[in-house]
Protein backbone atom coordinates (compact mmCIF):
# COMPACT_ATOMS: atom_id res chain seq x y z
CA UNK A 1 0.00 0.00 0.00
CA UNK A 2 1.13 3.73 -0.79
CA UNK A 3 1.01 5.83 2.06
CA UNK A 4 1.93 9.48 1.37
CA UNK A 5 3.84 11.52 4.58
CA UNK A 6 5.19 14.88 4.39
CA UNK A 7 9.18 14.18 3.39
CA UNK A 8 11.72 14.35 3.21
CA UNK A 9 12.59 10.84 4.38
CA UNK A 10 13.21 10.72 8.36
CA UNK A 11 10.87 13.60 9.19
CA UNK A 12 8.58 12.88 12.29
CA UNK A 13 5.27 12.40 9.42
CA UNK A 14 7.58 9.87 7.94
CA UNK A 15 8.52 8.29 11.57
CA UNK A 16 4.42 7.80 12.06
CA UNK A 17 4.32 6.69 8.82
CA UNK A 18 6.85 3.82 9.67
CA UNK A 19 4.80 2.97 13.17
CA UNK A 20 1.62 3.56 11.39
CA UNK A 21 2.29 0.65 8.35
CA UNK A 22 5.69 -0.71 8.90
CA UNK A 23 5.50 -2.82 5.82
CA UNK A 24 3.61 -0.04 3.25
CA UNK A 25 5.29 1.69 0.35
CA UNK A 26 6.36 5.42 1.98
CA UNK A 27 5.61 8.39 -0.54
CA UNK A 28 7.70 11.47 0.38
CA UNK A 29 5.90 14.17 -0.53
CA UNK A 30 5.74 18.27 -0.71
CA UNK A 31 3.14 19.59 1.05
CA UNK A 32 -0.31 18.62 2.80
CA UNK A 33 -2.77 20.20 0.43
CA UNK A 34 -0.18 17.62 -2.13
CA UNK A 35 -0.93 14.20 0.00
CA UNK A 36 -4.98 15.07 0.23
CA UNK A 37 -4.94 15.36 -3.55
CA UNK A 38 -2.97 12.37 -3.86
CA UNK A 39 -5.28 10.03 -2.23
CA UNK A 40 -8.53 11.83 -3.95
CA UNK A 41 -6.91 11.16 -7.49
CA UNK A 42 -5.90 7.74 -6.66
CA UNK A 43 -1.62 7.96 -6.72
CA UNK A 44 -1.83 6.89 -3.45
CA UNK A 45 -4.13 4.82 -0.97
CA UNK A 46 -3.46 6.73 2.00
CA UNK A 47 -1.62 9.42 3.38
CA UNK A 48 -0.45 10.45 7.38
CA UNK A 49 -0.80 14.16 8.19
CA UNK A 50 -0.04 15.89 11.52
CA UNK A 51 -2.64 17.59 12.91
CA UNK A 52 -1.91 18.80 16.58
CA UNK A 53 0.92 18.81 18.95
CA UNK A 54 0.72 18.78 23.06
CA UNK A 55 2.94 21.70 23.03
CA UNK A 56 2.41 23.93 19.93
CA UNK A 57 -1.10 23.24 19.31
CA UNK A 58 -3.18 22.63 16.12
CA UNK A 59 -1.53 22.19 12.88
CA UNK A 60 -3.23 24.36 11.18
CA UNK A 61 -1.78 23.91 7.64
CA UNK A 62 -3.49 19.90 8.21
CA UNK A 63 -6.79 21.47 9.30
CA UNK A 64 -7.39 23.80 6.66
CA UNK A 65 -6.45 21.65 3.89
CA UNK A 66 -9.04 19.38 5.67
CA UNK A 67 -11.65 22.19 4.45
CA UNK A 68 -10.98 21.03 1.01
CA UNK A 69 -10.81 17.66 0.96
CA UNK A 70 -13.84 16.04 -1.51
CA UNK A 71 -13.88 12.18 -1.39
CA UNK A 72 -10.80 11.33 1.46
CA UNK A 73 -11.82 11.09 4.93
CA UNK A 74 -10.18 10.42 8.30
CA UNK A 75 -9.80 6.87 9.07
CA UNK A 76 -7.91 6.76 11.74
CA UNK A 77 -5.23 8.66 14.07
CA UNK A 78 -1.91 7.72 15.61
CA UNK A 79 0.31 9.90 18.50
CA UNK A 80 3.91 9.75 18.26
CA UNK A 81 6.11 10.48 21.13
CA UNK A 82 8.78 13.51 20.01
CA UNK A 83 12.02 13.33 20.79
CA UNK A 84 14.28 16.30 20.08
CA UNK A 85 18.18 15.88 19.70
CA UNK A 86 20.95 18.71 19.30
CA UNK A 87 23.18 17.33 16.77
CA UNK A 88 26.13 18.32 14.86
CA UNK A 89 29.26 17.39 12.86
CA UNK A 90 31.77 18.71 15.29
CA UNK A 91 32.27 17.40 19.06
CA UNK A 92 31.89 20.35 21.24
CA UNK A 93 28.84 21.25 23.19
CA UNK A 94 30.71 25.01 23.57
CA UNK A 95 31.32 25.82 20.35
CA UNK A 96 27.33 25.87 19.08
CA UNK A 97 26.87 29.99 17.54
CA UNK A 98 23.68 28.31 14.95
CA UNK A 99 20.93 26.36 15.56
CA UNK A 100 18.61 25.18 12.64
CA UNK A 101 15.54 23.41 12.41
CA UNK A 102 11.87 23.52 11.26
CA UNK A 103 10.31 26.48 13.22
CA UNK A 104 8.23 24.17 15.45
CA UNK A 105 10.85 22.31 16.58
CA UNK A 106 12.91 25.36 17.82
CA UNK A 107 9.53 26.26 19.01
CA UNK A 108 9.99 23.26 20.99
CA UNK A 109 13.16 23.71 22.20
CA UNK A 110 12.95 27.20 23.30
CA UNK A 111 13.61 26.65 26.92
CA UNK A 112 16.70 24.71 26.09
CA UNK A 113 17.97 26.76 23.86
CA UNK A 114 17.54 30.22 25.76
CA UNK A 115 19.02 28.46 28.93
CA UNK A 116 22.15 27.03 27.16
CA UNK A 117 22.46 28.85 24.03
CA UNK A 118 20.99 32.62 24.99
CA UNK A 119 23.23 34.02 22.00
CA UNK A 120 22.86 31.41 19.20
CA UNK A 121 21.28 32.66 16.32
CA UNK A 122 18.23 30.55 15.17
CA UNK A 123 18.07 29.32 11.50
CA UNK A 124 14.38 28.56 10.68
CA UNK A 125 14.57 25.64 8.20
CA UNK A 126 11.68 23.33 5.44
CA UNK A 127 12.39 20.89 8.04
CA UNK A 128 14.64 19.20 10.89
CA UNK A 129 15.70 17.05 8.08
CA UNK A 130 16.60 20.27 5.71
CA UNK A 131 18.46 21.72 8.65
CA UNK A 132 20.89 19.03 9.08
CA UNK A 133 21.70 18.77 5.18
CA UNK A 134 22.24 22.32 5.64
CA UNK A 135 24.39 22.51 8.48
CA UNK A 136 27.30 19.78 7.14
CA UNK A 137 27.66 22.14 4.05
CA UNK A 138 28.83 25.42 5.97
CA UNK A 139 32.49 26.22 6.29
CA UNK A 140 32.52 26.41 9.96
CA UNK A 141 30.45 23.52 9.82
CA UNK A 142 31.52 23.08 13.97
CA UNK A 143 29.59 25.74 15.41
CA UNK A 144 26.19 24.90 13.41
CA UNK A 145 23.76 22.75 14.67
CA UNK A 146 20.55 20.94 14.29
CA UNK A 147 17.62 20.14 15.80
CA UNK A 148 16.45 16.45 14.78
CA UNK A 149 15.16 13.29 15.44
CA UNK A 150 17.99 10.39 15.88
CA UNK A 151 17.24 9.24 12.20
CA UNK A 152 17.86 12.19 10.59
CA UNK A 153 21.31 12.10 12.73
CA UNK A 154 22.16 8.76 11.85
CA UNK A 155 21.36 9.08 8.32
CA UNK A 156 23.49 12.91 7.71
CA UNK A 157 26.46 11.30 9.58
CA UNK A 158 26.09 13.50 12.44
CA UNK A 159 26.77 13.35 16.41
CA UNK A 160 24.05 13.70 18.83
CA UNK A 161 25.38 16.40 21.10
CA UNK A 162 22.33 16.60 23.52
CA UNK A 163 19.41 14.04 23.47
CA UNK A 164 16.00 14.58 24.45
CA UNK A 165 16.30 18.30 24.64
CA UNK A 166 12.40 19.20 24.04
CA UNK A 167 11.11 21.58 27.03
CA UNK A 168 8.60 19.08 27.69
CA UNK A 169 9.25 15.93 28.05
CA UNK A 170 6.06 14.49 27.22
CA UNK A 171 5.79 15.95 24.16
CA UNK A 172 3.45 14.31 21.92
CA UNK A 173 2.22 14.68 18.06
CA UNK A 174 -1.48 13.61 16.67
CA UNK A 175 -1.39 11.89 13.18
CA UNK A 176 -3.96 11.47 11.34
CA UNK A 177 -4.65 8.87 8.48
CA UNK A 178 -6.56 10.27 5.65
CA UNK A 179 -8.06 7.52 3.04
CA UNK A 180 -11.01 7.33 0.38
CA UNK A 181 -12.70 4.23 2.17
CA UNK A 182 -15.67 4.66 5.20
CA UNK A 183 -15.15 2.92 8.31
CA UNK A 184 -17.55 0.66 10.43
CA UNK A 185 -18.21 1.28 13.99
CA UNK A 186 -15.31 -0.05 16.75
CA UNK A 187 -16.88 0.43 19.65
CA UNK A 188 -14.33 2.86 20.44
CA UNK A 189 -14.24 5.80 17.42
CA UNK A 190 -13.35 9.27 17.06
CA UNK A 191 -15.83 11.70 15.02
CA UNK A 192 -13.81 14.73 13.87
CA UNK A 193 -16.32 17.99 12.11
CA UNK A 194 -16.40 21.52 11.30
CA UNK A 195 -18.79 24.23 11.02
CA UNK A 196 -19.05 28.00 10.57
CA UNK A 197 -22.20 30.21 11.57
CA UNK A 198 -24.63 32.65 9.17
CA UNK A 199 -24.39 35.32 11.68
CA UNK A 200 -22.65 35.39 14.83
CA UNK A 201 -24.98 36.14 18.14
CA UNK A 202 -24.70 35.33 22.00
CA UNK A 203 -24.81 31.42 22.35
CA UNK A 204 -24.22 29.79 18.68
CA UNK A 205 -21.56 27.86 19.34
CA UNK A 206 -23.14 27.03 22.99
CA UNK A 207 -26.27 25.67 21.22
CA UNK A 208 -24.07 23.51 19.12
CA UNK A 209 -22.24 22.52 22.28
CA UNK A 210 -25.65 21.67 23.98
CA UNK A 211 -26.78 19.29 21.70
CA UNK A 212 -23.34 16.75 22.59
CA UNK A 213 -23.84 17.94 26.49
CA UNK A 214 -27.40 16.73 26.09
CA UNK A 215 -26.32 13.36 24.86
CA UNK A 216 -23.33 12.91 27.40
CA UNK A 217 -21.12 12.86 24.60
CA UNK A 218 -17.75 13.63 25.39
CA UNK A 219 -15.94 16.07 23.43
CA UNK A 220 -12.04 15.27 22.98
CA UNK A 221 -11.23 18.66 21.10
CA UNK A 222 -12.32 22.14 20.01
CA UNK A 223 -10.56 24.29 18.24
CA UNK A 224 -10.88 27.33 15.86
CA UNK A 225 -9.77 28.58 12.62
CA UNK A 226 -10.05 31.85 11.30
CA UNK A 227 -12.89 31.75 8.16
CA UNK A 228 -10.63 33.57 6.18
CA UNK A 229 -12.98 36.08 5.33
CA UNK A 230 -12.66 38.87 8.25
CA UNK A 231 -11.58 39.07 11.77
CA UNK A 232 -14.41 37.53 13.63
CA UNK A 233 -15.47 34.92 11.62
CA UNK A 234 -14.74 31.46 12.57
CA UNK A 235 -15.32 27.72 11.72
CA UNK A 236 -15.19 25.34 14.67
CA UNK A 237 -13.82 21.98 14.98
CA UNK A 238 -15.09 19.79 17.06
CA UNK A 239 -13.50 15.93 18.00
CA UNK A 240 -16.14 13.68 19.68
CA UNK A 241 -16.33 10.40 21.22
CA UNK A 242 -18.41 8.01 19.15
CA UNK A 243 -18.99 6.97 15.03
CA UNK A 244 -21.11 8.70 13.10
CA UNK A 245 -23.01 6.00 12.58
CA UNK A 246 -23.53 5.57 16.14
CA UNK A 247 -27.81 6.34 16.56
CA UNK A 248 -27.19 8.79 19.53
CA UNK A 249 -24.17 10.74 17.35
CA UNK A 250 -26.27 10.47 14.25
CA UNK A 251 -29.25 12.39 15.68
CA UNK A 252 -26.86 14.95 17.10
CA UNK A 253 -24.99 15.76 13.88
CA UNK A 254 -29.17 15.88 11.91
CA UNK A 255 -29.21 18.61 14.98
CA UNK A 256 -26.05 20.37 13.93
CA UNK A 257 -26.32 20.64 10.45
CA UNK A 258 -29.64 22.60 10.50
CA UNK A 259 -28.18 25.14 13.04
CA UNK A 260 -25.32 26.23 10.94
CA UNK A 261 -24.03 27.48 7.30
CA UNK A 262 -21.19 25.13 5.94
CA UNK A 263 -20.88 21.98 8.07
CA UNK A 264 -18.09 19.21 7.09
CA UNK A 265 -17.72 15.84 8.79
CA UNK A 266 -13.90 14.46 8.38
CA UNK A 267 -14.68 11.48 9.43
CA UNK A 268 -15.02 8.49 12.31
CA UNK A 269 -12.48 6.56 13.21
CA UNK A 270 -10.85 3.72 15.73
CA UNK A 271 -9.04 6.11 18.66
CA UNK A 272 -5.21 5.44 17.54
CA UNK A 273 -2.92 4.63 20.19
CA UNK A 274 0.58 6.08 21.47
CA UNK A 275 4.35 5.06 19.91
CA UNK B 1 6.30 57.31 26.13
CA UNK B 2 7.85 53.97 25.59
CA UNK B 3 6.25 51.47 23.54
CA UNK B 4 7.55 48.27 23.09
CA UNK B 5 7.31 45.95 19.74
CA UNK B 6 8.53 42.78 17.66
CA UNK B 7 11.46 44.51 16.03
CA UNK B 8 13.05 44.86 13.80
CA UNK B 9 12.19 48.50 12.45
CA UNK B 10 9.53 48.24 9.62
CA UNK B 11 8.14 45.27 11.13
CA UNK B 12 4.06 44.95 11.23
CA UNK B 13 4.52 45.57 14.79
CA UNK B 14 6.28 48.56 13.87
CA UNK B 15 3.67 49.61 12.07
CA UNK B 16 1.00 49.10 14.17
CA UNK B 17 2.61 50.56 17.23
CA UNK B 18 3.47 53.72 14.29
CA UNK B 19 -0.71 53.98 14.26
CA UNK B 20 -1.28 53.68 17.64
CA UNK B 21 1.20 55.85 19.31
CA UNK B 22 2.67 58.14 16.40
CA UNK B 23 4.55 60.45 19.27
CA UNK B 24 5.48 57.55 21.22
CA UNK B 25 9.29 56.12 21.58
CA UNK B 26 9.35 52.65 20.10
CA UNK B 27 11.46 50.62 21.30
CA UNK B 28 12.46 47.59 19.28
CA UNK B 29 12.39 44.05 20.92
CA UNK B 30 13.54 40.33 20.35
CA UNK B 31 10.68 38.63 21.26
CA UNK B 32 6.82 38.44 23.05
CA UNK B 33 8.08 37.33 26.23
CA UNK B 34 10.98 40.32 26.32
CA UNK B 35 8.20 42.63 25.47
CA UNK B 36 5.75 41.36 28.58
CA UNK B 37 8.63 41.28 31.15
CA UNK B 38 9.79 45.00 29.57
CA UNK B 39 6.31 46.05 30.67
CA UNK B 40 6.38 44.25 34.08
CA UNK B 41 9.65 45.57 35.11
CA UNK B 42 8.61 48.75 34.24
CA UNK B 43 11.56 49.58 31.28
CA UNK B 44 8.68 50.09 28.92
CA UNK B 45 5.44 51.48 29.75
CA UNK B 46 3.72 49.88 27.25
CA UNK B 47 3.98 47.27 24.68
CA UNK B 48 2.17 46.04 21.49
CA UNK B 49 1.49 42.46 20.51
CA UNK B 50 0.29 40.76 17.30
CA UNK B 51 -2.90 38.56 18.82
CA UNK B 52 -4.64 37.17 15.69
CA UNK B 53 -4.62 37.21 11.90
CA UNK B 54 -7.67 37.06 10.01
CA UNK B 55 -5.68 34.33 7.54
CA UNK B 56 -3.43 32.27 9.78
CA UNK B 57 -5.30 32.76 12.62
CA UNK B 58 -4.05 32.64 16.19
CA UNK B 59 -0.54 33.98 17.20
CA UNK B 60 0.21 31.28 19.35
CA UNK B 61 3.41 32.65 21.00
CA UNK B 62 1.56 35.96 21.99
CA UNK B 63 -1.23 33.57 23.39
CA UNK B 64 1.07 31.53 25.39
CA UNK B 65 3.05 34.44 26.66
CA UNK B 66 -0.34 35.90 28.42
CA UNK B 67 -0.78 33.05 30.65
CA UNK B 68 2.45 34.12 32.01
CA UNK B 69 1.89 37.95 33.08
CA UNK B 70 2.04 38.68 36.38
CA UNK B 71 1.15 42.89 37.09
CA UNK B 72 0.21 43.18 33.05
CA UNK B 73 -3.06 43.44 31.49
CA UNK B 74 -4.47 44.37 27.80
CA UNK B 75 -5.23 47.59 27.74
CA UNK B 76 -6.45 48.04 24.35
CA UNK B 77 -6.09 46.80 21.08
CA UNK B 78 -5.63 47.72 17.16
CA UNK B 79 -6.73 46.11 13.67
CA UNK B 80 -4.18 46.69 11.00
CA UNK B 81 -4.61 46.06 7.56
CA UNK B 82 -2.27 44.04 6.12
CA UNK B 83 -0.70 44.90 2.46
CA UNK B 84 2.58 42.56 1.17
CA UNK B 85 4.76 43.20 -1.33
CA UNK B 86 6.88 41.42 -3.91
CA UNK B 87 10.44 43.26 -3.75
CA UNK B 88 14.10 42.92 -5.10
CA UNK B 89 17.43 44.29 -5.97
CA UNK B 90 16.66 43.04 -9.36
CA UNK B 91 13.68 44.47 -11.62
CA UNK B 92 12.36 41.58 -13.24
CA UNK B 93 9.35 39.73 -12.19
CA UNK B 94 10.71 36.59 -14.36
CA UNK B 95 14.08 35.94 -12.73
CA UNK B 96 12.88 34.84 -9.21
CA UNK B 97 14.39 31.35 -7.64
CA UNK B 98 13.90 32.15 -4.13
CA UNK B 99 11.30 33.99 -1.88
CA UNK B 100 12.34 34.90 1.71
CA UNK B 101 9.84 36.13 4.02
CA UNK B 102 8.37 35.07 7.82
CA UNK B 103 6.87 32.00 7.85
CA UNK B 104 3.52 33.29 8.59
CA UNK B 105 4.43 36.02 5.09
CA UNK B 106 5.13 33.69 3.01
CA UNK B 107 1.74 31.25 4.33
CA UNK B 108 -0.01 34.17 3.49
CA UNK B 109 0.79 34.88 -0.19
CA UNK B 110 0.53 30.75 -0.77
CA UNK B 111 -1.48 31.41 -3.85
CA UNK B 112 0.16 33.96 -5.42
CA UNK B 113 3.22 31.84 -5.15
CA UNK B 114 1.57 28.48 -6.29
CA UNK B 115 0.24 30.75 -8.82
CA UNK B 116 3.46 32.73 -10.13
CA UNK B 117 6.59 31.02 -8.55
CA UNK B 118 5.60 26.89 -8.30
CA UNK B 119 9.10 26.25 -8.64
CA UNK B 120 10.81 29.06 -6.29
CA UNK B 121 12.39 27.53 -2.94
CA UNK B 122 10.78 29.50 -0.06
CA UNK B 123 13.14 30.53 2.28
CA UNK B 124 11.63 31.43 5.74
CA UNK B 125 13.26 34.12 7.94
CA UNK B 126 12.96 35.87 11.72
CA UNK B 127 11.12 38.45 10.38
CA UNK B 128 10.23 40.21 6.84
CA UNK B 129 12.92 42.94 7.45
CA UNK B 130 15.56 40.18 7.82
CA UNK B 131 14.13 38.78 4.40
CA UNK B 132 15.17 42.29 2.93
CA UNK B 133 18.40 42.44 4.24
CA UNK B 134 19.29 38.98 3.46
CA UNK B 135 18.17 38.94 -0.21
CA UNK B 136 20.42 42.11 -0.83
CA UNK B 137 23.70 40.42 0.27
CA UNK B 138 23.09 37.64 -2.08
CA UNK B 139 25.60 36.59 -5.47
CA UNK B 140 22.64 36.71 -7.72
CA UNK B 141 21.16 39.39 -5.58
CA UNK B 142 18.11 39.24 -8.74
CA UNK B 143 17.29 35.62 -8.55
CA UNK B 144 16.36 36.57 -4.69
CA UNK B 145 12.59 38.25 -3.76
CA UNK B 146 11.04 39.21 -0.24
CA UNK B 147 7.68 39.68 0.69
CA UNK B 148 7.22 42.37 3.62
CA UNK B 149 5.53 45.96 3.67
CA UNK B 150 6.18 49.04 1.64
CA UNK B 151 8.20 50.41 4.79
CA UNK B 152 11.17 47.51 4.75
CA UNK B 153 11.20 48.21 1.12
CA UNK B 154 11.88 51.96 0.49
CA UNK B 155 13.82 51.47 3.74
CA UNK B 156 16.16 48.64 2.01
CA UNK B 157 16.34 50.34 -1.70
CA UNK B 158 14.02 47.16 -2.74
CA UNK B 159 12.43 47.62 -5.73
CA UNK B 160 8.29 46.61 -5.63
CA UNK B 161 7.97 43.91 -8.14
CA UNK B 162 3.87 43.18 -7.26
CA UNK B 163 2.06 45.06 -4.45
CA UNK B 164 -0.52 43.36 -2.40
CA UNK B 165 0.43 40.11 -3.21
CA UNK B 166 -1.59 38.74 -0.16
CA UNK B 167 -4.33 35.80 -1.14
CA UNK B 168 -6.81 37.26 1.09
CA UNK B 169 -7.36 41.19 -0.29
CA UNK B 170 -8.77 41.61 3.48
CA UNK B 171 -6.01 40.20 5.41
CA UNK B 172 -6.02 41.90 8.97
CA UNK B 173 -3.67 41.05 12.03
CA UNK B 174 -5.47 42.42 15.72
CA UNK B 175 -3.18 43.74 18.19
CA UNK B 176 -3.32 44.07 21.73
CA UNK B 177 -1.79 46.93 23.78
CA UNK B 178 -0.61 45.39 27.64
CA UNK B 179 -0.08 47.64 30.18
CA UNK B 180 0.13 48.10 34.11
CA UNK B 181 -3.05 50.20 34.82
CA UNK B 182 -6.65 49.17 35.25
CA UNK B 183 -9.02 50.40 32.37
CA UNK B 184 -12.48 51.85 33.41
CA UNK B 185 -15.69 51.11 31.12
CA UNK B 186 -16.18 52.95 28.07
CA UNK B 187 -19.44 51.58 27.61
CA UNK B 188 -17.93 49.87 24.47
CA UNK B 189 -15.63 47.14 25.54
CA UNK B 190 -14.12 43.82 25.27
CA UNK B 191 -12.66 41.31 28.15
CA UNK B 192 -10.22 38.74 27.36
CA UNK B 193 -10.00 35.66 29.37
CA UNK B 194 -8.53 32.23 29.78
CA UNK B 195 -9.37 28.52 31.62
CA UNK B 196 -8.82 25.18 31.92
CA UNK B 197 -10.54 22.15 33.69
CA UNK B 198 -9.87 20.30 36.62
CA UNK B 199 -11.06 17.23 34.57
CA UNK B 200 -12.67 17.13 31.06
CA UNK B 201 -15.94 15.81 31.16
CA UNK B 202 -18.58 15.99 28.78
CA UNK B 203 -20.31 20.13 29.10
CA UNK B 204 -17.29 21.46 30.72
CA UNK B 205 -16.80 24.16 28.26
CA UNK B 206 -20.56 24.12 27.57
CA UNK B 207 -21.22 25.16 31.08
CA UNK B 208 -19.21 28.16 30.66
CA UNK B 209 -20.46 29.24 27.56
CA UNK B 210 -24.00 28.73 29.12
CA UNK B 211 -23.05 31.66 31.90
CA UNK B 212 -22.61 33.96 28.66
CA UNK B 213 -25.36 32.70 26.75
CA UNK B 214 -27.53 33.20 30.03
CA UNK B 215 -26.68 36.86 30.16
CA UNK B 216 -26.78 36.96 26.28
CA UNK B 217 -23.15 38.55 26.14
CA UNK B 218 -21.52 37.92 22.85
CA UNK B 219 -18.03 35.91 22.85
CA UNK B 220 -16.07 37.35 20.12
CA UNK B 221 -13.85 34.82 19.93
CA UNK B 222 -13.57 31.16 21.21
CA UNK B 223 -9.53 29.75 21.17
CA UNK B 224 -7.84 26.76 22.61
CA UNK B 225 -4.41 25.98 23.23
CA UNK B 226 -2.36 22.62 24.57
CA UNK B 227 -1.92 23.03 28.32
CA UNK B 228 1.66 21.89 27.35
CA UNK B 229 1.03 18.94 29.90
CA UNK B 230 -0.59 15.75 27.87
CA UNK B 231 -2.35 15.92 24.30
CA UNK B 232 -6.13 16.39 25.43
CA UNK B 233 -5.45 19.09 28.22
CA UNK B 234 -6.51 22.24 26.90
CA UNK B 235 -7.00 26.10 27.76
CA UNK B 236 -9.77 27.95 26.29
CA UNK B 237 -9.20 31.74 25.57
CA UNK B 238 -12.44 33.54 25.48
CA UNK B 239 -12.81 37.44 24.65
CA UNK B 240 -16.19 38.54 25.07
CA UNK B 241 -17.96 41.70 24.88
CA UNK B 242 -18.45 44.10 27.90
CA UNK B 243 -15.81 45.29 30.65
CA UNK B 244 -15.30 43.50 33.82
CA UNK B 245 -16.37 46.10 36.02
CA UNK B 246 -19.70 45.74 34.26
CA UNK B 247 -22.45 44.31 36.65
CA UNK B 248 -23.52 41.57 34.18
CA UNK B 249 -19.62 40.65 33.21
CA UNK B 250 -18.62 40.89 36.73
CA UNK B 251 -20.99 38.03 38.29
CA UNK B 252 -20.75 35.64 34.97
CA UNK B 253 -16.82 36.30 35.59
CA UNK B 254 -17.48 34.99 39.27
CA UNK B 255 -19.13 32.14 38.42
CA UNK B 256 -16.81 31.00 35.79
CA UNK B 257 -14.09 31.09 38.47
CA UNK B 258 -16.16 28.75 39.83
CA UNK B 259 -16.66 26.14 37.82
CA UNK B 260 -12.81 26.14 36.17
CA UNK B 261 -9.45 24.94 37.26
CA UNK B 262 -6.85 27.90 36.45
CA UNK B 263 -8.97 31.15 35.95
CA UNK B 264 -7.02 34.40 34.13
CA UNK B 265 -8.12 37.57 33.25
CA UNK B 266 -6.34 39.27 30.68
CA UNK B 267 -8.11 42.80 30.82
CA UNK B 268 -11.04 44.63 29.66
CA UNK B 269 -10.51 47.38 27.08
CA UNK B 270 -12.45 49.35 24.16
CA UNK B 271 -12.74 48.03 21.01
CA UNK B 272 -10.41 49.15 18.85
CA UNK B 273 -10.23 50.37 15.42
CA UNK B 274 -8.97 49.18 12.09
CA UNK B 275 -5.62 50.79 10.35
Amino acid sequence: MKIGYLGPEGSYSYTAAKCYAPQGTLISMRGFREIIQGVENGTIEEGILPIENSTEGAVTQTMDALMETVDSKIKGELVLQIRHNLLSLGESIGEINYVASHPQALEQCREFLATHYPHAVLIPSESSSAACQMIKEKDQASAYAAIANSWAGENNGLKTLCKDIQDNKNNQTRFIIIGIEDTITTGNDKTSIAFSFHEDYPGSLYGILREFAQEKINLTRVESRPAKAELGKYIFYIDFNGHGEDQKCKSVLERIRKEVNKFKIFGSYPIGRVY
